[in-house]
């Protein structure tokens, strides 16, 4: 076992309640390591959290369990699940915190019931301590995911935009903004350049048009707006030293992007 | 030794200062490892640190060193102290800091003044580097409390709020708010379900009447203000996807709040 | 080994990137141990990270690894380099994070282009990933520097201030403004009380006139402008209890401060 768990919560640095989750696994397992992945996840916003998960997953040692609690359900009727990957272990709450995993993957997902896995507080507020927290210790300690409860078949999957690769004209969608106030779209760099050559492309968003994709955000002058495939192979709108959400008018999550082919 | 110091500071992450702490902690106990329990406590705000503590202190292994710095007198007669209780230590200024901790356990409170655990530099203004920090590692080691310095009989105690449990009538006051802006009193559930019958009461915060404890904050309508027992076993008053503290006229840290028993 | 890589960037936390870094190390060496220097750096800010390595990187074990990732010309025409010192390592683009590292040691600088020690995917945004990290991890599994690449002798340093000690009259300028709101001077202690008696000087910062170095920032009513010597040998200008950068009109970073000798 890696031994290895992962925190992606929106708990801030100002509570101790990510302290606390790491404090009952060290009680669980003592030989636990941890790796924070995000605690400024914005309050509530599980697209957010999807997504940093979807970039972030893959570069873990095998065996590692990414702990992840974005919860605004939380003591409703939501499900506590855990997931099993060919190659990593997820345990948060069933509110589509997991979608691109199940994309991505072959999946085992379990609604958690075992209550000998967690610690059996009434409380109903904070399930990252409660339940998630130590489920995940008991899997770093390689407790076997038919343990904590029966097989799901319908986890819950966030709606998410798909973009189109049409010949000649691609349409995508932000669906991401990064610190830096990049513009992340779902437009795939290996798919896009099965439909076109992007030597010679023209990019569309909201109404600003630019010319080509640059090898770097500080291509062209500071202030100016240039494209880039992302570290995560997605396109993204940039401002060189500048923050793109911040100039240009009208752009936020769902926003349309689109990539066309010049003849 | 579980070899565990946890960190709770106001020094946020822009300037390394926890990562010196860390380094200094490193260098004297190579084997230590580290959980972070809260950096961006509000600048000098030792009453948010005391009730983080609180909150998280127990759900650390037996042998947990609970370093804390939150230090607004760093330099003047503030004393060092370093604290044992049954299963933890405690170390930091003493300025209250460590308030509930004295008053749920036994203690034995020792002021620092044994120079050799400490780094002997030249220094007023950062005492968690050159004081606290190596004092935790040596107690991480397992030197012995006694070691470090004298008991101290009267360590000081901030004066908190004392909720009053009345038959028919509880009164209490917003003790803490947290990152969501949900507001924490310091009602108990415990001692609150002795004196009155919670299927059938309201509870009172400021202009606002609200009928139930609700089992979770998503109970309601967006906007709507519920109660729930928060995962601490205190009332807190939230608001169904909102921010409590924003939105309820006047509830900042030491509003009061009722609880009454319908007849 | 120390096994010990410390994380300086201006990732923040919100994106997982911080995290991402940490997992590519585990893959390359799970005994690796991390300890976040500062992940808040204002973004680029370039001087601002090379300050926080200056008083941090002594503090650490001997060979640790000290990873920097401030990168505003990401992608461009920067070298990646990594330096070694008598008793540490540091990596990071060539930008001049290391530039009170190189005033402060000998060194050996060797710019990064050995493919094998990096990721070799086909990305120009998130060198951290790609480069710098795996290069931290297999530094911290002992690979020799030679290892890396050429040597480069002339790493790029930043354009800083350099204060004037005079006989009477010292000039200094703020170099750094800490989350207190601090305003640290590059006015340095060993090198000022070689060239005056500090028991009878003013210090002049904008407008203002501070009549004596106090012991402690709670020197003096609330709101009073203070200095000290800060915990890194730098004079310091704060306000008790207040934030200097915001109650001292026109006293950003470059700002001039005096300290006169009176006859």
């Amino acid at each position: 076992m890696a031994n290895l768990v992962t925190l992606t919560t929106d708990f801030g640095d100002s509570q101790g309640c990510v302290g606390i989750m790491k404090g009952v696994m060290a009680c669980i397992n003592l030989n636990v390591k941890f790796i924070d992945m995000a605690h400024d996840i914005p309050s509530h916003d599980v697209f957010h959290a999807a997504f940093v998960l979807k970039t972030a997953y893959r570069y873990f040692p095998e065996g590692t369990v990414h702990l992840a609690v974005v919860d605004p359900g939380v003591g409703g009727s939501r499900r506590p699940i855990a997931v099993r990957t060919d190659r990593y272990y997820f345990v948060g709450p069933d509110n589509g915190l997991f979608t691109y995993i199940y994309g991505e993957n072959e999946f085992d997902a379990r609604e958690i019931t075992e209550a000998k896995y967690t610690l059996g507080v009434d409380s109903t507020t904070f399930d990252g301590r409660d339940i998630f927290a130590p489920v995940a210790a008991y899997l770093s300690l390689g407790v076997s995911i038919e343990q904590f409860g029966q097989e799901m078949s319908d986890p819950v999957r966030l709606d998410i935009y798909r973009p189109e690769y049409g010949k000649g004209l691609i349409k995508g969608h932000v669906i991401h903004i990064d610190q830096f106030g990049n513009l992340i779209t779902d437009i795939e760099r290996d798919k896009s350049e099965q439909v076109m050559d992007f030597r010679d492309v023209r990019i569309r968003a909201g109404d600003l048009v630019i010319e080509r994709v640059s090898g770097a955000y500080s291509d062209g002058p500071p202030g100016e707006p240039v494209c880039v495939w992302g570290s995560h192979g997605h396109l993204e709108v940039a401002v060189s030293q500048g923050r793109a959400v911040d100039s240009i008018e009208g752009m936020g999550r769902g926003a349309e992007v689109f990539v066309q082919a010049n003849e």
